[in-house]
């Protein structure tokens, strides 16, 4: 919980999104019965009256950001939260999202408690992700969730080795590589194997895609490590890196991807009762498994 | 469906069960107010006034088989049902089973439309598992969701062998064998990497449990397929068989355990639109997924 | 063991790869002291002197097919072959593959025997599968390993529905979906949670990759399921069909793809001795596992 | 690489073992001509010249301990290393253990080395476990690479919850779980689907064993956490604990198990060029797919 006040709230999402546009005007009303100052995206075309500016300048003039969408809506601005050092809030639209942890139903309810100074937050790392290509070009993002090395094209498997604060680690064949912070660990690194990680553990994954391999399995290492991955050539396919799902570019053979802990962290802003298990039990439906019979027969 | 109607009816369960005694209290009126004679096991307190036997006995007076309670309760009946070639319908008392797959809310609805001759049925194969002794011992049951490799105790490793149709296949550590039917692919197997297999495939899935070699993977057999499992010796831990969760008997350094497809089929009675695949998507959770964000993002 | 001879044989392979031609050579000169006649392919510069053929045309000259490479090699010429229903034996031209079963270094050896009659044949399956566009267009085509769904862009996700014979089985978000053959349960399906099927048994194995929901498992089918996948609309990516690693075609949302066992089976050589899970074991490590300690404590 | 020198030396192992007791000679030979002090266990019948001593004395009267034999010799040293905070080296008697990481065939050059000053150390961190009974009696253990809760009879699934700091974490069905260190991760944990945590990663895995429900996944955890099992009533089997595979004791309904880090760490000695990775590229046959086919085909 904190003692601190928001004066100024920016207010960021799809907001011609059908299931958007009515919290978002909701949430709007809310903060301005408040005396709480509105901000919107320059894009948004809901409230004209209020102030309207682009993502890069709007995170400078607010106190806390409130993203509402989907998982993937806050992703897209937590670099802008991070970048102005922002607190961020998000609210989904229908079902909870890992990320966007409060419901339209309470919206009104949770908000309340967070403006008047009821909150937790929790720091999350970052991956910065960075490619250097063979003939010196450098391209740069950071990620909340993942970095991911994928195939360009389907039907042939990557090569590509690994190394760990210039130490081979390995030499893959598969359909790519996660690097997953915490946060990301239950996002497309579950769905490939990997572990869940407890968000506080300054940790980041590495998770072998598909690997041809079947003892090539998911690594856990200290946030402070440097991760080189190297494209390798064998007549294969050419890689390609996303950043939370965005594309930064190719990656050919020669080219190498860097990987680090960022040193900046996102600040996300809790309700009150929030609880990371809870979030976990709810969305691997750990409480409903309907395949349990009564007799403790499986 | 099917023409057949059902005179005498055989009603099976832990009748002192709390959960079971009132649903088999309904299900004996329902019967009895068609007409039909119902015959209950001579353990069972209920209705002292109709007929009692062991079920040995009754399988035989009945046209069919009706099992109250969870999949392990219709699993200790089926070698019964099995024996006297009389078919089989489950009712749970909570929450479906796989096996025992109306619920206690439908049955009277479920039963009588199968009362009426609307059902279908399908056939279920066993396993028929044989421990020999390296004395000349022998042991034999049937299974029809599994049979069991396991350690007697914890802490190390088994060691096995096994083989099909005689050729050598692998030689296996670690915590154990699972020879499942496609009907106990949904069962342990499941929990222990196996695949689901179709139950109108004529197969036999072995899953190796928590194996030592990471590459020491499910296979997929023919059903007309003999396997044969040979403990081994290696400072380990003896084995123990168990058979759809009964102890069947230990298997020590140089006991066999062969495993084949038993040469009789249970048949199973479902309630008109019974759908495999409707029931694995209830029982998996297949269609609840809170982690799926609605934004397409993971 | 069979009595056929063999008078005119194909040789295929890419011929200009320095580690095929010298084996290939050899090879041709060893069913030349045969007095075989020998077959190449249009586009292989070796041996002008011999007959060369589109192989389309060499398929119908020849009564075995001999195919040096690797796996993939051996992929390209099966349609070719069973179209023709000409036997076809691999060679490899470095470590053994799981169809190019035999080893230059062995090959003379092996060679010998089964041009003298010696050799078994196993009937592999193929599985026919069939685009059908949204707006009436079809493409078809075979693979012998699998047919593959998989995401054209990386980054999101793919929406799609599974249908077994007519039945819905799943709707699926995720990487894309494997139907594969027991020839290729050992191939790409393997790397993605698939079960080994052993190559007699008739079936079918739906592999889901990187799935999004955690239960949704391998499904292993009859050999005679009708499959069909639909892809779905959710702001998601499209989809690409692979069979073999070829390239058949797109599948947009509302696009079907079918997938069946085709009626036309490849007629495998096998040199004598050969054995499927020695095969299998030096594949997958099985018989090297160095993680074992030596007093069976993990 | 280290200044300190070693005056004398302890060193265990099952001297017994026809292939321990060789290397075992050799390595007290090799001590004694660098006038190094040998000190063995009282029930090593070796060298009776020497000084022998119950291992509880032996380790204060030593500079270094030297464990011959598989991994599980120095599992079973371990906690005697850590109570007299003396560095521990582990010798191989066949193949490389994880930690035991000198083979025999190299023990003169890499023992000539460490006692030269020549060598590494890495801290590990291990497990404390205590059983609080609901009669409220204790038994208390360390581990170096788990504490195990299996079932005490097979056929049967164990009921538990875990929760972590006090906090609810998840209510589980299965065969057990795993508590592993880092050290732990290439154990027992990796065959049950937890991922490699590098060893100066200050973490503990948790790793369901055969859940039965499928999202019930590896967490990993702060080192600093504190994890509380509690067996639940299911009429099923009751629980057992197993630390480093060496029963602690029964968990029966009610009873708790708590698990945090030791505040003592083992001290292992590395000899030049130890190679953390390249020991699980050895271990794990990551550097010999035999799966993979020369030309990038599955």
């Amino acid at each position: 919980m904190s003692e601190v006040r928001f004066a100024a709230v920016g207010v960021l999402g799809a907001a011609t999104d059908a299931r958007v546009t009515e919290p978002m005007r909701q949430l709007i009303q809310l903060l301005d019965a408040q005396g709480i100052a509105v901000v919107l995206a320059d894009d948004n075309p809901l409230e004209p009256d209020l102030s309207h500016h682009p993502i890069e300048q709007l995170v400078n003039e607010v106190d806390l950001l409130i993203a509402i969408g989907g998982d993937g809506t806050l992703l897209s601005i937590a670099a802008h939260a991070v970048r102005a050092d922002k607190p961020l809030l998000g609210i989904n639209r229908g079902r909870l999202g890992f990320l966007t942890d409060v419901s339209p139903t309470e919206m009104q309810t949770k908000l309340n408690a967070v403006l008047g100074g009821e909150f937790s937050t929790s720091q999350r790392s970052l991956l910065a992700a960075r490619i250097c290509t063979a003939n010196g070009r450098e391209l740069t993002a950071t990620a909340l969730n993942d970095v991911v090395l994928t195939r360009e094209h389907a039907g042939r498997m990557l090569d590509f080795a690994t190394y760990v604060d210039d130490r081979f680690v390995n030499a893959h064949a598969g359909d790519g590589l996660i690097a997953a912070t915490p946060t990301g660990s239950t996002a497309y690194a579950l769905s490939c194997g990997g572990p869940i990680v407890q968000p506080d553990l300054d940790a980041i994954v590495l998770v072998p895609i598909c690997p041809h391999t079947l003892s090539d399995r998911p690594i856990v290492l200290p946030g402070r490590s440097s991760i080189r991955v190297v494209a390798q050539e064998r007549g294969g396919t050419p890689g390609e890196i996303h950043c939370d799902g965005q594309l930064l570019g190719p990656l050919g053979a020669g080219d190498e991807l860097i990987i680090s802990t960022s040193d900046r962290q996102l600040t996300l802003v809790h309700p009150p009762k929030y609880d990371y298990y809870e979030l976990l039990r709810s969305k691997l439906n750990w409480g409903r498994s309907e395949r349990l019979p009564t007799d403790s027969t499986r």
